[in-house]
Protein backbone atom coordinates (compact mmCIF):
# COMPACT_ATOMS: atom_id res chain seq x y z
CA UNK A 1 0.00 0.00 0.00
CA UNK A 2 1.36 3.18 -0.83
CA UNK A 3 0.20 6.39 0.49
CA UNK A 4 0.46 10.32 -0.79
CA UNK A 5 2.48 12.27 1.74
CA UNK A 6 4.43 9.17 3.06
CA UNK A 7 5.27 7.02 0.37
CA UNK A 8 5.38 10.14 -2.19
CA UNK A 9 4.38 13.76 -3.23
CA UNK A 10 2.59 14.08 -6.19
CA UNK A 11 4.12 18.05 -6.09
CA UNK A 12 7.34 16.02 -7.13
CA UNK A 13 6.39 12.31 -8.31
CA UNK A 14 4.51 11.54 -11.88
CA UNK A 15 1.35 9.32 -10.79
CA UNK A 16 2.70 6.39 -13.54
CA UNK A 17 5.37 6.30 -11.52
CA UNK A 18 3.83 5.62 -8.30
CA UNK A 19 1.63 3.59 -10.15
CA UNK A 20 4.17 1.58 -11.65
CA UNK A 21 6.25 1.40 -7.78
CA UNK A 22 2.85 0.14 -6.24
CA UNK A 23 2.56 -3.10 -8.27
CA UNK A 24 6.51 -3.31 -8.30
CA UNK A 25 6.97 -3.44 -4.50
CA UNK A 26 4.43 -6.39 -4.74
CA UNK A 27 6.36 -8.50 -7.24
CA UNK A 28 9.65 -7.99 -5.35
CA UNK A 29 7.62 -10.28 -2.29
CA UNK A 30 6.71 -12.50 -5.01
CA UNK A 31 10.54 -12.43 -5.94
CA UNK A 32 11.46 -12.83 -2.56
CA UNK A 33 9.42 -15.93 -2.09
CA UNK A 34 10.35 -17.94 -5.68
CA UNK A 35 6.98 -17.23 -6.79
CA UNK A 36 6.14 -16.69 -10.35
CA UNK A 37 3.44 -13.53 -10.58
CA UNK A 38 0.22 -14.65 -11.96
CA UNK A 39 -2.55 -11.54 -11.13
CA UNK A 40 -2.76 -8.65 -8.94
CA UNK A 41 -5.43 -7.37 -7.56
CA UNK A 42 -5.88 -3.23 -7.65
CA UNK A 43 -7.54 -0.69 -5.05
CA UNK A 44 -7.63 2.84 -5.24
CA UNK A 45 -8.66 6.11 -2.86
CA UNK A 46 -8.36 8.29 -6.05
CA UNK A 47 -8.96 12.80 -5.00
CA UNK A 48 -12.71 13.51 -5.90
CA UNK A 49 -11.56 15.45 -8.42
CA UNK A 50 -9.04 15.01 -11.11
CA UNK A 51 -9.39 11.55 -10.20
CA UNK A 52 -10.43 9.95 -13.03
CA UNK A 53 -7.56 11.07 -15.27
CA UNK A 54 -5.28 10.17 -11.99
CA UNK A 55 -6.48 6.85 -12.36
CA UNK A 56 -5.54 6.66 -15.72
CA UNK A 57 -2.02 7.87 -15.06
CA UNK A 58 -1.47 5.35 -12.57
CA UNK A 59 -2.24 2.57 -14.66
CA UNK A 60 -0.81 4.10 -18.02
CA UNK A 61 2.39 3.74 -15.33
CA UNK A 62 1.54 -0.07 -13.90
CA UNK A 63 -0.15 -1.69 -17.24
CA UNK A 64 3.12 -2.06 -19.54
CA UNK A 65 5.01 -3.81 -15.73
CA UNK A 66 1.65 -5.88 -15.61
CA UNK A 67 2.36 -7.01 -18.95
CA UNK A 68 6.14 -7.10 -19.24
CA UNK A 69 5.45 -10.09 -16.41
CA UNK A 70 2.46 -10.88 -18.10
CA UNK A 71 0.21 -10.85 -14.93
CA UNK A 72 -3.88 -10.57 -14.81
CA UNK A 73 -5.02 -7.18 -13.61
CA UNK A 74 -7.89 -9.94 -11.96
CA UNK A 75 -10.02 -7.25 -9.68
CA UNK A 76 -10.17 -4.38 -7.15
CA UNK A 77 -11.80 -1.86 -6.01
CA UNK A 78 -11.59 2.19 -7.59
CA UNK A 79 -13.21 5.11 -4.79
CA UNK A 80 -12.69 8.20 -4.33
CA UNK A 81 -12.64 10.84 -1.31
CA UNK A 82 -11.37 14.37 -0.30
CA UNK A 83 -7.92 12.52 1.33
CA UNK A 84 -4.88 11.80 -0.13
CA UNK A 85 -4.34 8.91 -2.91
CA UNK A 86 -4.02 5.79 -1.53
CA UNK A 87 -2.97 2.62 -3.56
CA UNK A 88 -3.06 -1.14 -2.91
CA UNK A 89 -2.14 -3.83 -4.70
CA UNK A 90 -2.11 -7.37 -3.78
CA UNK A 91 -0.19 -9.65 -6.17
CA UNK A 92 -1.06 -13.52 -6.17
CA UNK A 93 1.80 -15.80 -7.70
CA UNK A 94 2.74 -19.51 -8.21
CA UNK A 95 5.80 -21.44 -6.43
CA UNK A 96 7.75 -23.81 -8.62
CA UNK A 97 8.42 -27.68 -7.78
CA UNK A 98 10.59 -27.02 -4.61
CA UNK A 99 7.85 -24.80 -3.34
CA UNK A 100 8.38 -21.40 -1.75
CA UNK A 101 11.77 -19.84 -0.86
CA UNK A 102 11.26 -18.51 2.92
CA UNK A 103 13.70 -16.72 5.45
CA UNK A 104 14.21 -19.53 7.40
CA UNK A 105 16.34 -22.23 5.76
CA UNK A 106 20.14 -20.53 5.88
CA UNK A 107 22.61 -22.53 7.81
CA UNK A 108 26.05 -21.85 9.40
CA UNK A 109 28.67 -21.71 6.60
CA UNK A 110 26.10 -20.55 3.98
CA UNK A 111 27.22 -18.31 1.40
CA UNK A 112 25.47 -14.87 1.56
CA UNK A 113 24.25 -13.74 -1.61
CA UNK A 114 22.94 -10.18 -3.04
CA UNK A 115 21.72 -9.11 -6.87
CA UNK A 116 22.34 -5.91 -8.04
CA UNK A 117 23.94 -2.52 -5.98
CA UNK A 118 22.61 -0.89 -2.84
CA UNK A 119 22.11 2.36 -1.72
CA UNK A 120 20.96 5.89 -2.40
CA UNK A 121 17.32 4.70 -4.29
CA UNK A 122 16.06 7.59 -2.99
CA UNK A 123 17.43 9.64 -6.07
CA UNK A 124 15.00 7.63 -8.34
CA UNK A 125 15.91 3.93 -8.56
CA UNK A 126 13.05 3.25 -5.56
CA UNK A 127 10.47 4.17 -8.29
CA UNK A 128 11.68 2.78 -11.49
CA UNK A 129 13.94 -0.90 -10.22
CA UNK A 130 13.02 -3.67 -12.32
CA UNK A 131 11.49 -6.54 -9.32
CA UNK A 132 14.09 -9.67 -9.52
CA UNK A 133 11.19 -12.00 -10.30
CA UNK A 134 12.72 -13.77 -13.00
CA UNK A 135 16.08 -14.46 -11.18
CA UNK A 136 14.27 -15.61 -8.21
CA UNK A 137 12.11 -18.37 -9.98
CA UNK A 138 15.41 -19.22 -12.20
CA UNK A 139 17.85 -19.31 -9.32
CA UNK A 140 14.97 -21.41 -7.82
CA UNK A 141 14.47 -23.79 -10.23
CA UNK A 142 18.04 -24.08 -10.88
CA UNK A 143 19.91 -23.94 -8.12
CA UNK A 144 19.77 -25.13 -4.16
CA UNK A 145 19.01 -22.22 -2.77
CA UNK A 146 18.26 -22.34 1.32
CA UNK A 147 16.34 -18.95 1.65
CA UNK A 148 15.66 -15.35 0.74
CA UNK A 149 14.79 -11.92 1.20
CA UNK A 150 13.92 -8.84 -0.91
CA UNK A 151 15.48 -5.68 0.14
CA UNK A 152 12.92 -3.16 0.88
CA UNK A 153 13.79 -1.77 4.21
CA UNK A 154 17.46 -1.66 4.48
CA UNK A 155 20.36 -4.36 3.44
CA UNK A 156 21.80 -4.75 6.97
CA UNK A 157 18.67 -4.39 8.31
CA UNK A 158 16.61 -7.29 5.65
CA UNK A 159 19.77 -9.70 6.39
CA UNK A 160 19.57 -9.47 10.30
CA UNK A 161 15.93 -10.60 9.70
CA UNK A 162 16.86 -13.44 7.23
CA UNK A 163 19.45 -14.63 9.83
CA UNK A 164 16.78 -14.32 12.93
CA UNK A 165 14.56 -16.10 11.32
CA UNK A 166 17.22 -18.99 10.37
CA UNK A 167 18.35 -19.14 13.93
CA UNK A 168 21.64 -17.61 13.21
CA UNK A 169 24.12 -14.60 12.55
CA UNK A 170 25.80 -12.70 9.55
CA UNK A 171 29.56 -12.19 8.94
CA UNK A 172 29.36 -9.17 6.26
CA UNK A 173 32.36 -8.70 3.88
CA UNK A 174 32.46 -4.87 4.10
CA UNK A 175 34.54 -4.32 1.28
CA UNK A 176 33.05 -6.98 -0.92
CA UNK A 177 29.08 -5.07 -0.91
CA UNK A 178 28.25 -3.70 -4.24
CA UNK A 179 27.68 0.20 -3.94
CA UNK A 180 25.53 1.44 -6.28
CA UNK A 181 26.62 4.76 -8.18
CA UNK A 182 23.72 6.70 -6.53
CA UNK A 183 24.89 5.91 -3.14
CA UNK A 184 28.39 7.37 -4.29
CA UNK A 185 26.32 10.42 -5.59
CA UNK A 186 24.53 10.62 -2.27
CA UNK A 187 27.46 10.14 -0.77
CA UNK A 188 28.84 13.56 -1.95
CA UNK A 189 25.94 15.31 -0.87
CA UNK A 190 25.42 14.83 2.35
CA UNK A 191 29.00 13.31 4.22
CA UNK A 192 27.39 9.97 5.31
CA UNK A 193 29.79 7.30 2.97
CA UNK A 194 28.70 5.36 0.49
CA UNK A 195 28.80 2.19 2.35
CA UNK A 196 26.33 3.20 5.12
CA UNK A 197 24.15 4.28 2.55
CA UNK A 198 24.18 0.99 0.74
CA UNK A 199 23.91 -1.13 4.23
CA UNK A 200 21.03 1.55 5.44
CA UNK A 201 18.99 2.72 2.96
CA UNK A 202 16.68 0.35 1.72
CA UNK A 203 14.25 0.59 -0.67
CA UNK A 204 17.14 -1.55 -3.24
CA UNK A 205 14.64 -3.77 -4.01
CA UNK A 206 17.40 -6.35 -4.34
CA UNK A 207 17.65 -10.19 -3.46
CA UNK A 208 19.68 -11.70 -0.51
CA UNK A 209 19.89 -15.24 -1.13
CA UNK A 210 21.93 -18.13 1.15
CA UNK A 211 23.38 -21.00 -0.59
CA UNK A 212 26.43 -23.34 0.30
CA UNK A 213 29.61 -22.17 -0.94
CA UNK A 214 29.60 -24.96 -3.60
CA UNK A 215 26.21 -24.03 -4.81
CA UNK A 216 27.03 -19.86 -4.51
CA UNK A 217 29.76 -20.87 -6.38
CA UNK A 218 28.00 -22.48 -9.13
CA UNK A 219 25.47 -19.65 -9.02
CA UNK A 220 28.39 -16.86 -9.40
CA UNK A 221 29.64 -18.59 -12.40
CA UNK A 222 25.75 -18.88 -13.98
CA UNK A 223 25.95 -16.05 -17.20
CA UNK A 224 22.12 -16.41 -18.28
CA UNK A 225 20.89 -14.12 -15.72
CA UNK A 226 20.56 -9.92 -16.22
CA UNK A 227 21.61 -8.87 -13.40
CA UNK A 228 25.32 -9.58 -11.37
CA UNK A 229 25.62 -11.61 -8.14
CA UNK A 230 28.23 -11.21 -5.44
CA UNK A 231 28.85 -13.22 -2.59
CA UNK A 232 29.39 -10.64 -0.18
CA UNK A 233 29.45 -12.54 3.59
CA UNK A 234 28.42 -16.00 4.96
CA UNK A 235 26.21 -17.24 8.12
CA UNK A 236 27.60 -17.97 11.26
CA UNK A 237 26.76 -19.33 14.75
CA UNK A 238 26.96 -16.71 16.51
CA UNK A 239 23.55 -14.64 16.32
CA UNK A 240 23.63 -10.62 15.45
CA UNK A 241 24.95 -9.46 12.22
CA UNK A 242 28.91 -8.61 12.02
CA UNK A 243 31.28 -6.76 9.62
CA UNK A 244 34.58 -7.98 8.48
CA UNK A 245 36.92 -5.17 7.89
CA UNK A 246 39.37 -5.82 4.73
CA UNK A 247 42.55 -6.86 7.60
CA UNK A 248 40.27 -9.21 8.93
CA UNK A 249 38.82 -7.32 12.24
CA UNK A 250 35.05 -8.22 12.87
CA UNK A 251 33.25 -5.99 14.89
CA UNK A 252 29.35 -5.96 15.60
CA UNK A 253 27.33 -4.30 13.22
CA UNK A 254 24.06 -2.35 14.11
CA UNK A 255 21.19 -3.58 12.02
CA UNK A 256 19.88 -0.33 10.05
CA UNK A 257 17.01 0.78 7.95
CA UNK A 258 13.53 1.78 7.88
CA UNK A 259 11.38 0.68 10.82
CA UNK A 260 7.87 0.83 10.36
CA UNK A 261 6.53 3.28 13.56
CA UNK A 262 3.25 1.81 15.06
CA UNK A 263 2.95 3.03 18.59
CA UNK B 1 -11.65 -0.81 0.60
CA UNK B 2 -13.42 1.22 3.63
CA UNK B 3 -11.93 4.56 4.10
CA UNK B 4 -12.75 6.82 7.07
CA UNK B 5 -14.97 9.70 6.73
CA UNK B 6 -16.82 8.42 3.18
CA UNK B 7 -17.59 4.61 4.90
CA UNK B 8 -17.51 5.59 8.30
CA UNK B 9 -16.68 7.89 11.08
CA UNK B 10 -14.58 6.67 13.71
CA UNK B 11 -17.00 9.27 16.26
CA UNK B 12 -20.08 6.84 15.79
CA UNK B 13 -18.71 3.21 14.50
CA UNK B 14 -15.97 0.76 16.63
CA UNK B 15 -13.19 -0.31 15.03
CA UNK B 16 -13.82 -3.85 15.04
CA UNK B 17 -17.17 -3.58 13.16
CA UNK B 18 -14.79 -1.39 10.68
CA UNK B 19 -12.65 -4.41 10.60
CA UNK B 20 -15.31 -6.94 10.07
CA UNK B 21 -17.13 -5.06 7.54
CA UNK B 22 -14.21 -4.70 5.44
CA UNK B 23 -13.83 -8.65 5.32
CA UNK B 24 -17.43 -9.08 5.10
CA UNK B 25 -17.70 -7.05 1.74
CA UNK B 26 -15.63 -8.86 0.36
CA UNK B 27 -17.03 -12.42 1.01
CA UNK B 28 -20.07 -11.15 -0.15
CA UNK B 29 -17.99 -10.44 -3.65
CA UNK B 30 -17.36 -13.86 -3.62
CA UNK B 31 -20.79 -14.87 -2.93
CA UNK B 32 -21.91 -13.20 -5.95
CA UNK B 33 -19.76 -15.43 -7.93
CA UNK B 34 -20.63 -18.36 -5.93
CA UNK B 35 -16.92 -18.81 -5.09
CA UNK B 36 -15.79 -20.33 -1.26
CA UNK B 37 -13.12 -18.25 0.26
CA UNK B 38 -9.99 -19.56 0.84
CA UNK B 39 -7.64 -16.35 2.25
CA UNK B 40 -7.60 -13.14 2.80
CA UNK B 41 -4.71 -10.04 2.51
CA UNK B 42 -5.77 -6.95 4.74
CA UNK B 43 -3.71 -3.55 4.25
CA UNK B 44 -3.93 -0.89 6.38
CA UNK B 45 -3.42 2.84 6.98
CA UNK B 46 -3.38 3.14 10.47
CA UNK B 47 -3.04 6.82 12.43
CA UNK B 48 0.30 7.34 13.66
CA UNK B 49 -0.88 7.71 17.08
CA UNK B 50 -3.08 5.36 18.66
CA UNK B 51 -2.69 2.65 15.52
CA UNK B 52 -1.13 -0.04 17.32
CA UNK B 53 -4.71 -0.24 19.18
CA UNK B 54 -6.84 0.43 16.06
CA UNK B 55 -5.04 -2.87 14.37
CA UNK B 56 -5.71 -5.13 17.26
CA UNK B 57 -9.49 -3.92 17.48
CA UNK B 58 -9.97 -4.42 13.46
CA UNK B 59 -8.73 -7.33 13.78
CA UNK B 60 -10.89 -8.51 16.57
CA UNK B 61 -13.39 -7.64 14.30
CA UNK B 62 -12.15 -9.44 11.24
CA UNK B 63 -11.07 -12.75 12.93
CA UNK B 64 -13.88 -14.07 14.32
CA UNK B 65 -15.63 -13.75 10.45
CA UNK B 66 -12.70 -15.28 9.11
CA UNK B 67 -13.03 -18.19 11.43
CA UNK B 68 -16.80 -18.65 10.76
CA UNK B 69 -15.62 -18.69 7.24
CA UNK B 70 -12.57 -20.84 7.77
CA UNK B 71 -10.10 -18.79 5.76
CA UNK B 72 -6.65 -17.55 6.07
CA UNK B 73 -5.41 -14.40 6.80
CA UNK B 74 -2.31 -15.22 4.29
CA UNK B 75 -0.71 -11.35 3.97
CA UNK B 76 -0.93 -8.01 3.26
CA UNK B 77 0.75 -4.59 4.41
CA UNK B 78 0.63 -2.33 7.37
CA UNK B 79 1.27 1.34 7.52
CA UNK B 80 1.00 4.59 9.97
CA UNK B 81 0.18 7.75 8.77
CA UNK B 82 -1.32 11.48 9.79
CA UNK B 83 -4.09 10.63 7.70
CA UNK B 84 -7.56 9.25 7.98
CA UNK B 85 -7.67 5.31 8.73
CA UNK B 86 -7.55 2.80 5.48
CA UNK B 87 -8.81 -0.74 5.27
CA UNK B 88 -8.52 -2.77 2.24
CA UNK B 89 -9.04 -6.51 1.88
CA UNK B 90 -8.35 -8.61 -1.22
CA UNK B 91 -10.46 -12.17 -0.73
CA UNK B 92 -9.30 -14.96 -2.61
CA UNK B 93 -11.88 -17.59 -3.65
CA UNK B 94 -12.13 -20.68 -5.28
CA UNK B 95 -15.32 -21.99 -7.70
CA UNK B 96 -16.68 -25.12 -7.71
CA UNK B 97 -17.39 -27.51 -10.54
CA UNK B 98 -19.82 -25.55 -12.33
CA UNK B 99 -17.70 -22.77 -12.45
CA UNK B 100 -18.28 -18.91 -11.43
CA UNK B 101 -21.75 -17.09 -10.86
CA UNK B 102 -21.43 -14.52 -13.34
CA UNK B 103 -23.57 -11.66 -14.14
CA UNK B 104 -24.41 -12.26 -18.00
CA UNK B 105 -25.96 -15.53 -17.90
CA UNK B 106 -29.65 -14.21 -17.46
CA UNK B 107 -32.70 -15.30 -20.16
CA UNK B 108 -35.74 -13.68 -20.75
CA UNK B 109 -38.35 -16.06 -19.04
CA UNK B 110 -36.19 -16.32 -16.36
CA UNK B 111 -37.23 -15.81 -12.64
CA UNK B 112 -35.46 -12.93 -10.44
CA UNK B 113 -34.73 -14.24 -6.79
CA UNK B 114 -33.25 -12.97 -3.76
CA UNK B 115 -32.14 -14.11 -0.51
CA UNK B 116 -33.37 -11.78 2.57
CA UNK B 117 -35.09 -8.18 2.57
CA UNK B 118 -34.00 -4.76 1.72
CA UNK B 119 -33.68 -1.26 2.92
CA UNK B 120 -32.77 0.51 5.71
CA UNK B 121 -29.27 -0.75 6.00
CA UNK B 122 -27.71 1.83 6.99
CA UNK B 123 -29.25 1.88 10.83
CA UNK B 124 -26.78 -1.04 11.41
CA UNK B 125 -27.16 -3.84 8.70
CA UNK B 126 -24.57 -2.62 6.80
CA UNK B 127 -21.87 -3.46 9.30
CA UNK B 128 -23.15 -6.73 10.69
CA UNK B 129 -25.27 -8.66 7.90
CA UNK B 130 -23.90 -11.99 7.04
CA UNK B 131 -22.37 -12.61 3.77
CA UNK B 132 -24.57 -15.12 1.55
CA UNK B 133 -21.54 -17.66 0.87
CA UNK B 134 -22.81 -20.38 2.36
CA UNK B 135 -26.07 -19.55 0.33
CA UNK B 136 -24.45 -19.16 -2.81
CA UNK B 137 -21.92 -22.05 -3.18
CA UNK B 138 -24.93 -24.86 -1.98
CA UNK B 139 -27.09 -23.25 -4.87
CA UNK B 140 -24.45 -23.39 -6.83
CA UNK B 141 -23.84 -26.71 -6.28
CA UNK B 142 -27.24 -28.04 -6.29
CA UNK B 143 -29.31 -25.70 -9.18
CA UNK B 144 -28.60 -24.69 -12.14
CA UNK B 145 -28.18 -21.07 -11.64
CA UNK B 146 -28.29 -18.35 -14.80
CA UNK B 147 -26.72 -15.66 -13.32
CA UNK B 148 -25.89 -13.62 -9.90
CA UNK B 149 -25.29 -10.75 -8.18
CA UNK B 150 -24.69 -9.16 -5.02
CA UNK B 151 -26.58 -6.16 -3.61
CA UNK B 152 -23.80 -3.14 -2.84
CA UNK B 153 -25.13 -0.25 -4.61
CA UNK B 154 -29.43 -0.85 -4.52
CA UNK B 155 -31.57 -3.67 -5.72
CA UNK B 156 -32.66 -2.38 -8.45
CA UNK B 157 -29.05 -0.95 -9.69
CA UNK B 158 -27.53 -3.84 -8.89
CA UNK B 159 -30.54 -5.99 -11.13
CA UNK B 160 -30.41 -3.86 -13.85
CA UNK B 161 -26.24 -3.96 -13.96
CA UNK B 162 -27.34 -7.90 -14.26
CA UNK B 163 -30.09 -7.66 -16.59
CA UNK B 164 -27.73 -5.31 -18.65
CA UNK B 165 -25.15 -7.55 -18.95
CA UNK B 166 -27.33 -10.55 -19.64
CA UNK B 167 -28.84 -8.70 -22.68
CA UNK B 168 -31.76 -8.58 -21.36
CA UNK B 169 -34.20 -6.64 -18.80
CA UNK B 170 -36.10 -7.49 -15.82
CA UNK B 171 -40.07 -6.79 -14.92
CA UNK B 172 -40.25 -6.19 -11.16
CA UNK B 173 -43.14 -7.41 -9.01
CA UNK B 174 -43.34 -4.51 -6.92
CA UNK B 175 -45.57 -6.21 -4.27
CA UNK B 176 -43.38 -9.57 -4.00
CA UNK B 177 -40.47 -7.16 -2.82
CA UNK B 178 -39.31 -8.31 0.55
CA UNK B 179 -38.77 -4.90 2.56
CA UNK B 180 -36.93 -5.23 5.57
CA UNK B 181 -37.77 -3.77 8.97
CA UNK B 182 -35.41 -1.59 9.13
CA UNK B 183 -36.69 -0.21 5.78
CA UNK B 184 -40.72 0.42 7.56
CA UNK B 185 -38.42 2.11 10.93
CA UNK B 186 -36.73 4.15 7.95
CA UNK B 187 -39.82 5.31 6.61
CA UNK B 188 -41.33 6.68 10.08
CA UNK B 189 -38.44 8.97 10.25
CA UNK B 190 -37.80 10.48 6.75
CA UNK B 191 -41.30 9.83 4.91
CA UNK B 192 -39.38 8.16 2.17
CA UNK B 193 -41.68 5.06 1.27
CA UNK B 194 -40.52 1.51 2.34
CA UNK B 195 -40.63 0.12 -1.19
CA UNK B 196 -38.25 3.37 -2.51
CA UNK B 197 -36.39 2.19 0.93
CA UNK B 198 -36.14 -1.24 -0.40
CA UNK B 199 -35.20 -0.14 -3.94
CA UNK B 200 -32.52 1.87 -4.24
CA UNK B 201 -30.99 2.26 -0.41
CA UNK B 202 -28.09 -0.45 -1.13
CA UNK B 203 -25.43 -2.14 1.54
CA UNK B 204 -28.02 -5.00 1.68
CA UNK B 205 -25.46 -7.65 0.72
CA UNK B 206 -28.39 -9.61 -0.34
CA UNK B 207 -27.99 -11.87 -3.72
CA UNK B 208 -29.71 -11.54 -6.91
CA UNK B 209 -30.29 -14.55 -9.21
CA UNK B 210 -31.63 -15.84 -12.50
CA UNK B 211 -32.88 -19.45 -12.51
CA UNK B 212 -35.69 -20.96 -15.03
CA UNK B 213 -38.93 -20.62 -13.63
CA UNK B 214 -38.99 -24.84 -13.13
CA UNK B 215 -35.49 -24.61 -11.31
CA UNK B 216 -36.51 -21.36 -9.12
CA UNK B 217 -39.39 -23.02 -7.80
CA UNK B 218 -37.03 -25.85 -6.66
CA UNK B 219 -35.24 -23.42 -4.93
CA UNK B 220 -37.49 -21.61 -3.10
CA UNK B 221 -39.01 -25.31 -1.80
CA UNK B 222 -35.74 -25.63 -0.53
CA UNK B 223 -35.63 -26.15 3.22
CA UNK B 224 -31.95 -25.97 3.95
CA UNK B 225 -30.76 -22.00 3.88
CA UNK B 226 -30.86 -20.33 6.40
CA UNK B 227 -31.91 -16.96 5.19
CA UNK B 228 -35.70 -16.63 3.13
CA UNK B 229 -35.43 -16.76 -0.98
CA UNK B 230 -38.66 -15.09 -2.97
CA UNK B 231 -39.33 -14.78 -6.38
CA UNK B 232 -39.65 -10.72 -7.23
CA UNK B 233 -40.17 -10.60 -11.02
CA UNK B 234 -38.96 -11.81 -14.28
CA UNK B 235 -36.22 -11.38 -16.35
CA UNK B 236 -37.57 -9.96 -19.82
CA UNK B 237 -36.60 -9.32 -23.65
CA UNK B 238 -36.98 -5.59 -23.61
CA UNK B 239 -34.18 -3.54 -22.51
CA UNK B 240 -34.48 -1.65 -19.02
CA UNK B 241 -36.27 -2.33 -15.77
CA UNK B 242 -39.79 -2.18 -15.22
CA UNK B 243 -42.42 -2.00 -12.85
CA UNK B 244 -45.50 -4.42 -12.24
CA UNK B 245 -48.32 -3.54 -9.72
CA UNK B 246 -50.87 -5.12 -8.30
CA UNK B 247 -53.32 -4.35 -10.82
CA UNK B 248 -50.80 -5.20 -13.85
CA UNK B 249 -49.53 -1.98 -14.41
CA UNK B 250 -46.40 -1.73 -16.40
CA UNK B 251 -44.00 1.17 -15.86
CA UNK B 252 -40.58 2.43 -16.37
CA UNK B 253 -38.55 2.01 -13.43
CA UNK B 254 -35.66 4.31 -13.13
CA UNK B 255 -32.41 2.19 -10.96
CA UNK B 256 -31.55 3.77 -8.14
CA UNK B 257 -28.35 3.33 -5.84
CA UNK B 258 -25.40 4.52 -4.76
CA UNK B 259 -23.03 5.27 -7.66
CA UNK B 260 -19.34 5.89 -7.46
CA UNK B 261 -18.33 9.44 -8.68
CA UNK B 262 -15.66 10.10 -10.07
CA UNK B 263 -14.30 12.91 -12.19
Amino acid sequence: MLMEGVDFELAQIAPERVGRKALAVSLSDLAAMAARPLAAFVSLALPRRGGLQMAQQLYAGLLPLANEFAIALAGGDTNSWEGPLVINVTALGAVGARGPLLRSGAKPGDAILVTGSFGGSILGRHFDFTPRVREACLLQELFELRAGIDVSDGLSLDLSRLAQESGCGADLDLAAIPISADAERLAQQDGVSPLEHALGDGEDFELILAATPHEAERIIQTHSLAVPIRRIGQFVPQRGLWGIQPDGQRHPLQPRGFEHPLT
